[in-house]
């Protein structure tokens, strides 16, 4: 399958976050949609809707099918969607016994907005622990170095001296919050064709999406959320948040470590031209990527409208967005853990 | 004083919410600047930092003092913030005897964002108070004529039909919880000159902030956040959340009208060229105002890194983005209002 | 007429442009509307369309009406637009003789984009004179202190020293270059009501526009441009370019002021809290300007695709930010000016 | 060498330009720099600043050297350019008697945004021929099916009938226009440390920075651009309004292909749920490209204030921006060549 990635060419090195990456690549896609597939038939079978056998059956095929990826690219291009061609090609496995109890009353949306919340649930738990490593990392900095007296400064004028301590207060205290407040609502999406889900999946309907989030370790919604987005918003959000703290960081570094200021010292950054410098490639980084990711965030908010019953366009642009915004937050928290471990106080 | 507010021409009668811009008009600004340096005598007052004789001469002094707009509007250019000089102003006022008491250890930004926070808890209540008009308005929609058999509509193309009380609930349940969520925390700021409240105010920095707090009926924080601008960035949120919630409402509408459809009809909106064309202006407008609240809140959002312990360029920012995105998402929901009791069945 | 124009409380001081202002007030905004009538009026009188009674009658009418301001501001929110209303009034105005020779042919946004077409010459008019101030005070700055050694820096480190001439000179280029390159086409808009002016205008239309385009110092385009608003999207981007380079002058500055770099310093900007501080607020105004123009120029090209045969949506989208992007262009471009003016050497 | 390019999943058949891609990736990123590179060597062996020896070695060892792409990661990241890798291992490769001579008087940004500009005129030369093969395109669509009479629709109403060749004359004029202007200013960067390449190149900056120009085929600039992005601004603003006049095609269609009103249809498009339907995938495809491209372009444009000589930050944010504007539009002009060979009548 030849997929293709958007290529950065060198500065991908700045949006480097193999971990997170490896959750938006095809192959995790693939596998996260037959995991909600899975989980779909045997709610399914709990209601009595799919037979035991059919449930078997599609366990097995669920599980690292031989799939034709040239076909799911082809499909994904003609249809917008790769399930309906996953779909075809899972049923031709499974066979004219079980074919049409595979992706029962599903839409397309169900399986692919769940697949994505399973891994952005993964996304959290990763970005959570940096979160934590990273406010450890600067509790050790104020214990080591704290009592540091440094230049406060307002309007970019020197205001008045306080200590190392302080600055670094300013910096916790939102992280930690931050923190707190990892996201840690991911809805199962699971409404049929046009998210009135008793007209497609009965009686039923509730017991399974029950049992389906639990299987999934997701949350049960109210109401299929199709074209209300404000799911992913809200984590982009924090993760807009997030990127901009680690921001501010860098962005008080590169000051602290000017020349004339030189309050702080960054190990790394070479010029080609001048062998005296010593550039401040992470702080600046992390400015760099506060800002990327404040722009593909805005992105994503600006494909929260979806008109009728699901709007292709707008799902399509969260599609470009959300990663892009989800990588350069963990690209960030990646580049600040090397920041704060390459800061050594000036002499 | 001469003002000089952002002319929008004809159009500004889109954006035209006369509520919400009157807090943002130079007068309310200056009335909660006033309203928040006299809680701050106050608290000193309690404190025993400043004498009784102060209080009474500061709280006479803020009741609508003559004060010179000319200069205040000169100040404000020069100094980049206009407290500077309404201190000086506010000081010659009460003479020698009192001046060092008012605006003592707070520093310009202290007053600025605390009587933005009062402004934008009036706000809160006034959106909150439509929300639930809107609500109710929607409500009586579906009870109406919400058995009204419809075409839902996936990708632009026909789905399957379903009933205007199933399309009036995807429009209500984003702007229910939103009602649920609507914001209430609005911190005071006192962090003095450089966000270390207790070199400024002493012991009783605690005592102060916690009843300027309750006076002023904002909350405390834990910290200054001189520099951690997420309360704003959170409130812009919901408004993004919201303007675009009620710009579903318009998107949908304005293919529920087209002539083809007509499933409904919206009275209003002739062409000057074409008497038989009826257009849907009001729900281009909510359309209109999402995309341009959605603009501004990322423009609010960039402005989230402040670097140092003040910054001019970022903090100056907000105060372009952040009223812009209000009053378009007040604006928005007049509309709403407006659009739904225009709306009727087709025939 | 109570237009209701943007308040930005004291922050508008910030955007303050009181002569760009004045052209996008609605008083303005009508007068434009009125002159573009009147040609109209004119060029159909040559081609014998019209009669010279009704062009006389429809001249003298033109020349500031007695409008129902609170009819057209009603009007103007209904329909979308302001052009139906003014047309009625205008033709009860012009009696039943004349009334039909009034608007004669046209759509609301022939006579819209036209108007905004008139008034965007005298923005790059204004823009251009100042533009060539700016050069000129650059020119005398490099020529007075120019000798002066400072620090070229590179990734905010110090990289080799260069002169005050060699940094002006940065400064100035792209400045020159947006000098020589201001707008200068401004098409005239004249369509009808779907943009087939063949159908609407007849066999005169070429002639009508011809005409109209040389009494109005417009250009005369290829075809109507109702939905291709490329022509709007080159002036901001040169708002953008002229906001930027003259940001990159704040920025620059921010850092030669900043104390322990001392290259230069700037009269201005006291601290409410910090006596000894000198703000360099108008060096951080211009990062402010630049960033501001940035983001509603980036609303505007995002509002340049315009679905059908005419926007709703789109059009409106562009009355919000165009005007917002050319203020903010302009206040930059008198804060250029003005910091210029204060710049010293440090000692 | 493990690059890591930002992956999409499946949503990255969207934006699938494998011409435009494999430009922007690394392997193209490194040889095009050693093209600069040996063209520096060339010039200036041409006035005798480097030997006819050097030059040879040069020449030898810049083609398709074996070079340690794990430690150009590596510098890429440490460094924030990969330049002072390279230029380490090549000067290895190239021995002592001559590694001297190797990016003598040059700076990383010389190297770097040269070798940007060379890949950007290949990718103008791609998207001006698929240009020219679209405007065939259309032009084909008039002559077969412009006389079928459709409805003009204006604010989304129905407003009068024309004819297809009308509706695609609205397309192909912004098309045509923007063919003429595909952009062909492509300058070369040599400026050296800080700009200033007298004091680095000496007496024969002209003469080599003409030569480089010349044998790579760029343009020789006035002066170098490290700080004044206008260039690169101004490709991007043709790739937004390249990307938008496609995405409008898209939105038409969009609307034409609405079940009720079927003026046209658009083969390909399979829902999983809903074997009746006929999604227009190609067409939203360029309406999520014209919003994407858009988003990312005001990226790059809020990149284009450099401060100081050289700015790490805007730099690399560029890095992220363009190449991603410029995929879009090459995904955006594959797409639209696919959906004009899609379109039907309807009957």
């Amino acid at each position: 399958m030849s997929w293709h990635p958007l290529p950065l060419g060198m500065a991908s090195a700045l949006l480097a976050d193999e971990t997170l990456q490896a959750m938006f690549a095809p192959k995790a896609e693939l596998a996260a949609m037959l995991q909600v597939e899975h989980a779909l038939a045997q709610a399914q079978a709990g209601t009595g809707e799919i037979g035991a056998a059919a449930l078997s059956a599609i366990t097995a095929a669920c599980h690292d099918p031989a799939l034709d990826h040239g076909a799911l690219a082809k499909g994904m291009r003609r249809d917008g969607v790769v399930v309906p061609e996953l779909t075809r090609q899972m049923r031709a496995l499974l066979g004219p016994d079980h074919a049409a109890s595979f992706h029962r009353g599903a839409t397309s949306q169900d399986i692919i907005d769940t697949a994505l919340m399973l891994r952005l649930k993964q996304v959290c738990t990763v970005l959570g622990a940096r979160l934590g490593s990273i406010l450890e990392d600067l509790g050790d900095l104020a214990s080591q170095h704290g009592g540091q007296t440094i230049m406060a400064r307002t309007r970019f004028q020197n205001a008045l001296p306080f200590t190392l301590a302080d600055k670094v207060q300013t910096w916790a205290l939102p992280l930690r919050d931050l923190a707190n407040q990892t996201p840690s609502y991911f809805p199962l999406q699971l409404g049929g064709p046009i998210g009135m889900p008793a007209s497609t999946f009965g009686a039923n309907h509730q017991t399974s999406a029950q049992a389906m989030a639990e299987a999934l370790g997701l949350s049960a919604p109210a109401q299929p959320w199709h074209t209300d987005r404000r799911a992913l918003g809200n984590i982009a959000h924090w993760c807009q948040q997030l990127a901009t703290a680690l921001g501010k960081i860098g962005a008080d570094v590169m000051i602290m470590v000017q020349n004339p200021v030189a309050e702080l010292r960054l190990t790394g950054g070479v010029s080609s031209a001048m062998p005296h410098k010593n550039n401040p490639v992470a702080a600046e980084a992390l400015v760099t990527l506060a800002r990327y990711v404040t722009a593909q965030t805005a992105l994503l908010q600006s494909a929260s409208l979806h008109e009728n019953e699901r709007s292709g366009v707008a799902w399509s642009l969260e599609w470009l967005a959300l990663p892009a915004a989800i990588i350069g937050t963990g690209a960030a928290s990646l580049t600040a853990i090397e920041l704060i471990s390459n800061l050594r106080l000036a002499a």
